[in-house]
């Protein structure tokens, strides 16, 4: 679905949440797949048994990309991701864990250069089914802006 | 391929690149799979025509992992992954597109409560095959040191 | 994302379009992993080469998935597939063919024995990118009233 | 394997059933992937746990795809499928159950226009490893006659 | 579907061909994601550019399995697979190429222990789209004999 | 990781052993969507449980390519696989075993014309989590020469 959400637009303390999504077996076979990440904490269930955690564990990357994609619902054609600060991985995320995440609007700037544009920064959390956190990261979205003089469009380089 | 390798081993200034890996259309599809970020940017040939790259792009997430999977050929069994800085897409990565990674240490220093630990930083560059930088990331490593005293092993959480 | 949407709320004659979505070689490919279907109609290009097409074409069954799937971006709640009438390949569909579904109420009737449940009759139509329809379908939606005595609940099987 | 089976060759009340099949957490985690379907009643098992069903249940068009590829085994060079009639979703199909098909010639007719052409009816239909119905369909196979004058063929259209 | 072919029915000689298969982009990269070999003979189409190949090339395991699923179409509950012998890549597959397999019965004889059963040696060729040899390898199949004391069955490890 | 490796620097006798890799079944599912081979031992744990081994087993195929790719750690350039001896399935691997491999440096001889080349053969076996063989295989590797005249070189096909 589209939606256009202008700089405008953006409340800071606004707060979305996602769908659940159980991280399977299969997530983490299929991750190790696509990234060629073989390492034995993901994908031998016999040397985990001897680490702390006693089990597998998702990668870090898995883990992120899913709760980016849950967040993935709503195409806003004004708003551009250019990337992520303070990634962190807080807690480990198990086979059979169920992860969700928050989004909450943290603080909204303008863009030094265009005048017609905005950065949003949202927190990203993520929480496992017993509302523990294991993954925080704050997103960067560069977004127009409603009123702006539309002269200065296109001119992303300068 | 196991190797141990200390916080006094980290030499600043230290660079090392990985094999390539060519990103096609399969990875695009296998990761709006994973994630359920199906967004026609990725998804839509059709729709991409009418854009400034006039093309499906990759994921920023598929680059992300894909390129930290690239470095995962040596597991260090004393450092540990605890998160991400300043991860920035910088370059749009096109289906056919070839890319690697170049893992420079930029920075060690000691971390402030655990004396046995110490905190390595290392800059990730990601390049296509025009040599041209698509990504960048900064990885934090916690290890530990070869002398320290092992009695604060362990206590992981004070 | 949730949204209830009652029996009374579906206005016959109301149309949606979703999103499009490119038919890959990655899709068949995948797709005939899932079904056992290897027929050389979908996996062997050369001899497709000899027939009629000229070309792999896609599974009817994956036709129908994806399409359907394209659907599926708002959880109603209180509505129910029970299934699908009149499902036919109207098209074939081949690798680079971007097709997207367009959903139209046709029909309301009341259950005939459940007084608080009404049958929704969508027309599902699937296109191409140039505008040729390729599959069609009726799908049969179970929806709750608004306003039904809340006794009747939960006696599905009446 | 081919087998040239004209539409004189197919008898009504002749049955086949296919090997069965488990439904793995893969399957339906691939499906999600396949279709872009991430709805939680198939993706998030803390959620399921709160439904009548208290887990997760497998896409109905993924039933319906493998239940459809189960029974490609033989390819019939002067068959083609050209759409289902009456599919319903029976019963729920669970991580675990093992499904197989079973398809019985119900009607033939000649086809309306072509005369060397008639239409052959099976009745899908697809049980759980308790024997139990969890999915029915009636799919439509045009075939040709074998003694049918060969002038009239290729014209498909008119 | 299933059949019954004991050790007397295999005729020294005969010959059964499997429809053909083309070797896709996406078998490449799902059989790395598979086994885990990343290696840039596959992956890394830049650099393949370089070799004397040109282009990127299956795994050797890759075209093996493959060619050994082609064959995966009767059941013999007879007969048990044990091995092969002389396994060798021949030429190389590249995306695009369509392969089949050819099956040889080669060569029949008692097994030296249990009377009850035989050994039939099955030579498996592979061939491309240009019938080019690209893989050969010689099948093991233990199969029961037709008219065996059965008091000598079940003792497999004798 | 490439590390070149000349035909003088193998030793007969040398060992290597490879991380684990835990056999899931996702695993067994993707290798039936990869080679097409759904056989009910694979695929059906119903019909399995009917078995002697009660429970689905993993393809043949599959150990090996497993096997296999868990060597694919250190990139030879001097080195080409052309082959696999004596490949035997000893013991079946079930979902949830644990294998790694081992690699013993077995024979050296010179290549019969190729003056400049060498063939060494590597004993391959694979463990389970029990230390019970499950498979063998025997892997020739064509090897360059360290002091070879390298006028030789480049005509593999003499």
């Amino acid at each position: 679905m589209e939606q256009v959400i202008y700089y405008e637009d953006y409340e800071v303390g606004a707060v979305r949440e996602t769908t659940g999504r159980t991280i399977t077996e299969t997530d983490i076979v299929l991750h190790a797949g696509q990234t060629g990440d073989f390492f034995p904490h993901h994908m031998d269930a016999e040397w985990c048994r001897t680490t702390e955690f006693g089990q597998r564990i998702a990668h870090g990357t898995l883990t992120f990309s899913v709760a980016v994609g849950l967040t993935a619902n709503v195409i806003n054609p004004v708003a551009f991701s250019y990337g992520y600060d303070h990634l962190r991985f807080i807690a480990p995320v198990f086979i059979g864990d169920t992860i969700h995440t928050k989004v909450i609007i943290k603080e909204k700037k303008d863009h030094k250069r265009k005048k017609d544009m905005g950065i949003v920064t949202e927190a990203v959390e993520v929480y496992n089914q017993r509302d523990e956190l294991v993954l925080v990261a704050e997103h960067l979205l560069l977004c127009e802006k409603k009123n702006a003089d539309r002269k200065d469009k296109g001119k992303a380089d300068d």
